[in-house]
């Protein structure tokens, strides 16, 4: 985990995971994608088909994107740490963007036809993502992006913005499995039990949802695949008033 | 982290946590019993209320005891590590075999009304969760609690045993969360738009679940609450092999 001298190499089998996690993302995306066209009508911002943007853009920003931006520090393990948290950061806008356009999508469909809004627990729990992320988010940029924070600072933010991340991507998969749920029941009912193709996709989509979440996590989470420190790093940290604060780098 | 000698202070915030994760457990429970004495007519092996065994024994042992039993290292810090694991070992059965009688009451339940089984992902998740439950339980005493497996593969296998520990209680949880819409959108149907009282309970049983989840993946993750190890384990690791492999105990 220490090797700060060049190019530090990468883990064997961390390529694979990262693979298999690419694999399962986009298997989500096109599942999705094939419940919406197969049972569902397909996807139009105008008439009954808006509300299908709602799924298919929440399973594009707050799942796949989402969980590809807590990738970043795994997968971009030689690149400069700026250039790293830069990506990181502009995954979770484009992530943020996409989700924001499905949520448009449910609240104007809702209004075209008169349904009541956020009544549900997962709009609860959406709403709740919603805010955490953006909180996260700003949170985020300004202790690790602006010069403006210290090291020391720094160091002792950065342990609750890794377990935040990762428990409102967690929280946003618990979200999807609600309201894929709840889409399902709406429209199947009791035709649920009878093991319709839809239902049976759904729980496949459903599965393959999870299987992401804990795919990510644990590639997240492995302590001997986290990023080691570059040289760089440690120099570029002396500009924070690390020297005057008598904070080690090594730290955590 | 590092402080072998004699007894290890808790660290201050630690306890805190722990009671609030405690108190959030117990809520979780109470509102569990809440809804269904409320709104679902109470508890009972025979007859119509046989169904509501299932949730209340879910929560109580999926959620509320598993949650406990990660939490058992982070709690006892000086005990021996013997008694931790066979705490541990048994908090897990006791979760397992109440989780058993609820699994048995909806079985039951179903066949006597004569409703299909499995058919819905809150079902599916369940059962992947109960079969990784039973593995994990079984792979991690035949690991820690008999004596035969070398210190080294102990090392090796511990950050596994504790990445899927984590993800099983994370699925349990979104599992109750599915199982809770389930039985909210069954009943209520479109009368759960209106802000039925049932439905705004169920929401708050849900966020309350959500909170448990997260506070105790929070104590188990943050790296400097974790239980350091005691010169009683570096002793009683001699017996397993370790200088013959040449591993430190103080490795991984």
């Amino acid at each position: 985990m220490d090797s700060r001298a060049g190019l530090a190499a990468t883990p064997r089998a961390l390529p694979y995971y990262v693979a298999f996690s690419q694999l399962l993302g986009l298997t989500v995306v096109a599942t999705t994608g094939a419940w919406l066209g197969l049972y569902r009508g397909g996807i139009a911002w105008e008439g009954a088909l808006q509300f299908n943007v709602h799924p298919l853009s929440m399973v594009i920003g707050l799942i796949f994107l989402q969980g590809d931006a807590l990738l970043v520090y795994r997968v971009f393990r030689n690149e400069t740490k700026r250039t790293t948290k830069v990506l990181h950061g502009l995954l979770h806008v484009f992530a943020l963007v996409i989700a924001l356009v499905g949520v448009v999508a449910v609240f104007d469909y809702h209004r075209k036809k008169g349904y009541a809004d956020l009544y549900s627990l997962h709009s609860w729990c959406g709403l709740l993502v919603l805010v955490l992320y953006f909180v996260q988010w700003l949170v985020g940029l300004s202790f690790f992006l602006f010069p403006g924070a210290s090291f020391s600072l720094r160091s002792r933010y950065r342990p609750q913005h890794v377990f935040f991340g990762a428990a409102i991507f967690l929280l946003s998969v618990g979200t999807a499995l609600l309201g894929l749920k709840e889409a399902l029941l709406f429209k199947l009912g009791a035709k649920y039990s009878t093991f319709e193709a839809e239902g049976v996709l759904a729980n496949v989509l459903g599965l393959l949802l999870v299987g992401f979440g804990v795919t990510v996590l644990y590639i997240l989470t492995r302590s001997d695949w986290k990023r080691p420190p570059q040289a760089e790093e440690q120099a570029l940290s002396m500009d924070f008033k690390t020297l005057t604060e008598g904070d080690s780098p090594g730290s955590q």
